[in-house]
């Protein structure tokens, strides 16, 4: 019988010094079993990366990219390097490949690279062997055998990619945190992890702010229906699955709740209101590189209406100029701004079947005398910017009156 | 006009930090002339490989030759993607390559891996479009594409075997030295830079203990007739020219005095005289691992002769051990040994025209009251093993007899 194949991901935290690294090599050895092989993607070592990129700053303040992606692929060639000798110390087969070496062939957009193809022909080789394989993750390379950078956070997408490829049975990704949350447990220390959630609601959850993966690695992750296993590396404990659809019977309307303290407000008030005004803004924003985010404009009953958005707060005052600029040209009005919002949200693909949750959720924060600033929706779930120093009631309030203390 | 190439070595001690590496720029910028092709191969900054080797060995005891080259490798790929984005924030064109991108084929021999063969094509093309070139030294890749090393000191092969594969008019050595001295300056203050010095010298001097340039890396530049220039990287002051032959009229007897302290002694005494003794000991002693420098052995008037061999200090321990084992074997007498002891040679092609170099050499150890222990002679030098603490005095006496300070 054919050993399945099982993807495993340590993060740049579990392999931090030599000590997690011999501890991870462990893991790893007790993880394999007559039945499966081993195909383990390994960050680099803690703060590696960061070091590597200050000593690129401290030579120029923009680094050609190509370079950068030379450098800064080195540290997970180290970290995977010294992996596959802590394995072998304990006496099991290993051997470490560079993102080149195992055939990751990415586009040519260096520092945030995106796979083509994965030809994986040496890592079936070496598992024909009786090895078990360490993949340095984050990096590819080019037609030209130009080494690539996959983005911060890119050794998901390693795993899960190679997980695609391979057609492993399942992608672990080994973390700092048990797994995924109802809500981040240091607002509410009664947040229970969740056994199962879909690629949907973990992509709403990502991208709200719950940061145990990379939004991107989930989309490929949905798109080519990988089941992704998030655990801790320091125990043995269930993590979260996440998968393509949950198997309970009746579907709990929502699954988690997050908040998002990290962007900031612009208003642009009393906006023409014409066809074409929102498309002029959001060009002449996003010329300035701003990523923005919800994006919220009312009915007008006069021909005059206020288009609200959010930025991260890091990029709010390119933001602003620009907003300034396209509203004195349309003729708008005052352009207000505040870093200090939070976003709410609820999140849960139950919400498809379940009514009544925005309005549970708005009474909530009414009760709780908070005030609603924005609100917007997705097909599976519901967000609200308040002030920055109400979020953590809010969580806490919503936590408890969708039952999640009980899941 | 085709441009003409020129390699330059930058070692590690050139590039320690960020700063140094900034000045090498500047260098290498300066060295850019409407003529010539630049082809620059770096060290690892300073004492990174020392570190990245440490962790290694604190994982295990014993890693995995692949393993320590993968790990090995990623010091010059840091360095030399720095020195490029240094280059380009001077206004230059510049590309930083590994050792597998720039074709440098070697046998899987890892961490002392042998060159094969070297494409250049990437090179070739980079220098069409205007690029200074930077090359990871130290580094190749197997047929298998897997990453080699090629020993210590390897830097200086990759400059020398660059130089042989594009054809470069002349390599040259940045080092932390003004080139190749007479002497060893911190013992004899008044020793004078050699302009020229032949390839045979060099190889002795730098086999003698005269730590300028990879003894390997001079063999191949003689074999393939590659004028090195060895000059330091912190003046503009030319170095030292190593060539195949010197153009003076009449050559000088002696280029150079060197010492070596890192030898010890062993002698086998009363070994019976017959054929086949000498390699019954000398394989024993090899299959240590211990290499073995001078050996003597004085004809025997009886049926006794004893046997003299030096290896480095720090395999005398295993030495010594096989050395009694075959002792007791072959019936030889006792076994003795010496850590105190020095090499002290005289080196220069210029002796095979001369007469009475040797006679000098001794009658000057003499008259210093200098005891010879053991002496041994190639075709270019002449050399004594004397008590260490005598070392000094001897080199003293003879950087002086043999006029070394007129040079």
């Amino acid at each position: 019988m054919d050993k399945y194949i099982v993807v495993q991901k340590f993060g740049g935290s579990s392999v931090a010094n030599i000590d997690r690294i011999k501890a991870v090599a462990k893991r790893i050895v007790e993880s394999k079993t007559k039945n499966n092989h081993l195909v383990v993607v390994v960050s680099a070592m803690g703060d590696t990366t960061d070091e590597i990129e200050e000593m690129a700053y401290a030579v120029s303040k923009n680094p050609p990219e190509r370079e950068m992606d030379m450098l800064m692929s080195t540290g997970e060639q180290i970290s995977c390097a010294l992996l596959a000798i802590a394995v072998k110390e304990l006496g099991h087969k290993a051997i470490s490949f560079t993102g080149n070496q195992v055939g990751i062939r990415t586009d040519k957009s260096h520092t945030k690279a995106r796979i083509e193809t994965i030809s994986g022909q040496r890592i079936h080789q070496a598992l024909a062997e009786g090895k078990i394989v360490i993949v340095a993750g984050y990096q590819g390379v080019t037609e030209d055998n130009d080494i690539t950078t996959l983005g911060r956070g890119g050794s998901d997408l390693t795993a899960v990619a190679l997980a695609q490829a391979l057609k492993a049975r399942v992608c672990e990704i080994f973390t700092d945190v048990e797994g995924v949350y109802t809500t981040d447990p240091r607002i509410v220390p009664s947040a229970k992890k969740i056994k199962t959630i879909t690629f949907d609601e973990m992509l709403e959850m990502a991208s709200l702010g719950a940061q145990v993966m990379q939004a991107r690695s989930i989309e490929v992750a949905k798109k080519y229906n990988i089941p992704i296993h998030v655990r801790s590396s320091f125990s043995k404990e269930e993590g979260t699955m996440i998968v393509e659809t949950t198997d309970k019977i009746e579907s709990i309307a929502v699954t988690g709740i997050t908040s998002n303290t990290k962007e900031a407000k612009i208003t642009i008030c009393a906006v023409p209101d014409q066809p074409g005004i929102a498309a002029q803004i959001f060009t002449e924003v996003s010329k300035t590189g701003a990523v923005v985010d919800t994006i919220v404009q009312n009915v007008s009953h006069t021909k005059l209406t206020d288009i609200s958005f959010t930025v991260p707060k890091n990029e709010l005052a390119k933001a602003l100029t620009a907003a300034k600029k396209i509203a004195r040209k349309i003729n708008a009005g005052e352009v207000l701004h505040d870093k200090n919002i939070a976003r709410v949200s609820v999140v849960g693909s139950g919400m498809r079947a379940h009514h009544g949750i925005a309005a549970k959720m708005f009474q909530t924060l009414a009760k709780n005398k908070i005030n609603i600033d924005m609100i917007s929706t997705s097909e599976i779930s519901i967000s609200c910017i308040i002030k920055e120093t109400e979020a953590a009631n809010a969580v806490k309030a919503l936590h408890k009156v969708f039952e999640l203390e009980r899941i």
